[in-house]
């Protein structure tokens, strides 16, 4: 999921300097309920794999100062963003960055303190064989931090099946690619399979209610339903639903945005240890 | 939603002492889930609405000792198994049972502190009305805490439409009786309908996988799966699935109360004021 409205307000274009200070409220809100828990001491080495365009890279660094933290994506085009944004808001942080292969990691066995993943496992054919070799580069002890959402969480007031069958678009589109858009239900078996041990997963909700308009806005508006109207010409070519089906599924999830509304969504985060 | 399995270890049948010890255990699970924050100080008085066999009744006397609880319920047979559960289990408890209906409430205005509601909405045609009347018997500045499931919530891995289509009876059959087993994320809308003030709803979330054996064994399969299995001959009857389909939806819903399954759920927990 791409929570970028989340993460980082510098990143949102169009926005009022007012507009940009209450979306890094709202990023911080969400960064919050995902990053809490996770702090890494001074001097691990950190790999985090998977760093796309440094949307969580800024947070470990904020939790974790002083780890020697390696971040890697397969995507040229967004590691050179990932650096930018870092350069920009964390002008003083060191991070090593390498473009590199989850399937092929270019690093030593047991060379790692802890991994952290976040938002990649969902675009895997085999999020079980990238464990795995994550697993491979931590030293035996250390830890991997996973966390994805799952869309099949989703759910509001008012009750459409015509916001639904929009979501399952998104869902389909990505499993066609691929993916799993609802793999946040499978972190413990796929992580288990992946050979580790004491392995924690816990759900972390997002609620929205009128009452927290900074969610409304930046969770509900701006990141899920902005998520789901980002496929619809996909959606449309491939049929899977007629226009008319789509701007009611539209239409209706959004009302979940107004003060009438209600709406939850659920991210897991998983804890679990390299085999001593 | 029954949750006997969780809320009373002498109610459940046919277990050992040993079972219905560590069933004890799995109940002070849920119910500290479920009660955690609802504590209300001595001397208040306190209407249980709804209070059914009294699964939550002996909860409320153990957070709040010194209340004065009043518990109503429609039911007589209901109130009759709530007062022997509560003498039985709590035997220096004093509680004032009526028998009475929500819609036409036996109680002065403002005449109480506090309203506790769970598990009761879900089964009204009219929830807001029930609501509404609430607040009446409320003083200003008086509390009302309501709790109730989320059918929508349930997912679960290994992903399955034929478990989904088995809930969906649950849910249909629900709705043909006038009640709504998706009424959790209605709460808040509810509640500002029914004229109340300061309304704080959060999600309370249950997630099942093989690290935590009491919840697969006291919530998925003894309370979720348990109470979808026992709608089996109104299904059926209704024509809403095959028996094949139904078998099937039960089969794969019983799959994720395995080692290799996981289960998720949502209880929302809502507080609101009676306007000063």
């Amino acid at each position: 999921m791409d929570t970028t409205p989340f993460t980082s307000p510098h990143y949102v274009h169009g926005y009022s300097a007012d507009e940009a200070r209450r979306l890094g409220d709202q990023a911080d809100t969400l960064a919050a309920l995902l990053h809490a828990g996770t702090a890494y001491p001074a001097g691990g080495r950190v790999l985090e794999a998977g760093c796309g365009v440094g949307a969580q890279t800024v947070h470990l660094l904020d939790s974790g100062p002083g780890v020697h933290l390696v971040s890697i994506d397969v995507s040229g085009d967004s590691l050179a963003q990932a650096r930018a944004r870092v350069n920009a808001q964390r002008p003083d942080a060191r991070v090593e960055w390498h473009r590199a292969d989850l399937f092929a990691l270019p690093f030593e066995d047991a060379s790692f303190d802890h991994v952290f993943v976040c938002f990649v496992l969902e675009h895997l054919k085999d999020p079980e064989g990238a464990l795995a070799g994550l697993r491979r580069v931590l030293r035996p002890g250390g830890t991997i931090t996973v966390i994805e959402g799952d869309h099949g969480s989703a759910f509001f007031h008012p009750e459409s099946p015509h916001a639904h069958a929009a979501i399952g678009c998104q869902v389909r589109l990505q499993a066609a690619a691929g993916g799993d858009a609802l793999v946040g239900r499978r972190l413990h078996p796929l992580l288990a399979a992946a050979g580790y041990d004491d392995i924690v997963v816990r759900p972390r909700t997002v609620y929205a209610d009128r009452t927290r308009p900074a969610l409304v806005e930046g969770f509900t508006r701006n990141t899920f339903i902005a998520m789901i109207e980002s496929v619809r010409e996909d959606a449309l070519a491939a049929g899977l639903l007629t226009r008319a089906e789509w701007d009611r599924g539209i239409a209706d999830l959004r009302r979940t945005a107004t003060p009438e509304g209600t709406f939850h969504y659920t991210f897991f985060k998983a804890l679990a240890v390299a085999p001593r």
